[in-house]
């Protein structure tokens, strides 16, 4: 997906929250800005919006020093996903649809993104999951996923953010999980999920964990390591979490299914949906 | 007032939403918009908000080749508030307390700011009015405005937005008019007014209009004329509407009164009002 005008607003913006967060002083604030600006200026619109927002957080932690700037977001948002575990587990087990659950709960997970809520509280995750029990999935969307798993031998799960990652966990229990790998990002940026957040949420004991290599809020292929991309090629499944996957993947040419909350209005219009809609979205190109 | 780093976000959607009004096409909403985020990446920031404000637009009439892209707007508005006009005069002379009610009047009148509202229906307008008859103005600032008109010979009464003028009309009807001198900006800038304005609003019958000789949305000295930097200078007593005269005389050695609707953030936070608080303000170091 290309980077809308509209997109630039929003880059500005979140640099200023993820400047505040820090409590980063107004030289370092004043300086990052700028830099981002300029970078705005000159960018190309054919690359993702994840792109601009991997230059945003890579010069955040440069100038401010502070090589994982959300580390301690990430902690209490997978310590806060994880006392919820038990209850999700629950409620796929009484299910009289536990795959339909899980994958709902795998969306609705997808609220916990500080690329887009600054101030997340877990109110607001709990009415994801409520709205997520109510969202209008597709019958169809449900079948071919269904399908595409058990026709499926390497199966690639792309994870998005820490804490939404026991969503996922919730979502791999009941899927054949001898064909999945789980994929981190490689490197530490916004809240997005890292090897040691996988582990934390109990995600390692049941399949194996890898990186893609690159600290980018999506999957830049070009920027991952050469040994997920093989992966990947190899894969003939892949499951993408986020907006983020869903922005810079939505044109690979590969059997994908998207599950994400389309959170901001460029995506939402990209897609052709409503605001906040819950997606479980087969890439239609493969 | 300095320009802060949350006023830049602001910039930027000011300047895909004026484009967007216009219908720019795809090519020169890019083009703009990468000049103004470069200007934004190396502007001043001890320069006013209005400066940049001044940059964005000129660089709109330019590239998309409209000398005054608010003309219809500006006309609209005028004719639906020179509609409201007997309404409004009713209210003054039926008032226990005139000059009370026509102040609140002017001040409702500044809701007219496309700068800020750019998609503004005349419902938000009677909203506008009906606040600024609850609002909680200090009688003490009443006193010093009725006590620095009295004491005044010449007042300077800075208009801000065309169909706002309206509202100003009313105000300058119970005032002594012979000491009156009314500026309007010296070039198309956004929807404030100009001469042709305030002869639409029957400003031109009531009073001398002059211009300010430059089109920025604010009253920036340096880029003012000679002859009105001159009336400024003489002028005892400055009355002066809206936020961008607010924003860029806020620091001048005068002594001012800013009416204006506090409807942006920074603003707001800078004066220390809740947003969208209606004002009668005194400048305190006169």
């Amino acid at each position: 997906m290309k980077t809308s005008l509209n997109c630039i607003p929003c880059f500005i913006h979140q640099t200023l929250n993820a400047l505040e967060m820090l409590g980063a002083d107004m030289c370092v604030r004043q300086r990052v800005l700028r830099e981002v600006l300029r970078r705005s200026s000159e960018m190309d619109l054919i690359n993702s919006p994840p792109a601009m927002g991997k230059v945003i957080h890579d010069l955040i932690q440069r100038e401010c020093q502070v090589p994982d700037p959300y580390r301690e977001v990430k902690e209490r948002f997978n310590r806060l996903a994880l006392a919820l575990y038990s209850d999700l587990a629950k409620k796929v087990k009484n299910s009289p649809h536990p795959l339909d659950m899980a994958i709902r709960l795998a969306i609705a997970g997808n609220i916990i993104d500080f690329g887009i809520h600054t101030r997340l509280q877990m109110s607001q995750v709990h009415q994801s999951i409520r709205d997520a029990l109510e969202a209008p999935l597709e019958p169809t969307a449900f079948r071919l996923f269904s399908q595409a798993v058990e026709e499926a031998d390497r199966i690639l799960y792309l994870g998005d953010n820490a804490g939404e990652i026991v969503f996922d966990r919730i979502l791999i229990e009941i899927l054949p999980r001898e064909k999945i790998t789980f994929v981190v990002k490689g490197g530490p940026i916004i809240n997005d999920a890292l090897k040691e957040d996988a582990e934390f949420a109990g995600l390692a004991d049941l399949v194996p964990i890898i990186d893609n290599g690159a600290n980018a809020p999506g999957t830049i292929l070009e920027l991952c390591s050469a040994e997920f991309v093989r992966k990947f090629q190899e894969a003939d499944l892949v499951i993408a979490k986020g907006q983020g996957n869903f922005e810079t993947l939505n044109d690979a040419p590969k059997k994908i299914f998207f599950l994400l909350k389309a959170k901001c209005p460029v995506v939402a219009e990209h897609i052709g949906c409503a605001l906040n809609s819950m997606l479980l979205l087969p890439h239609l190109s493969w």
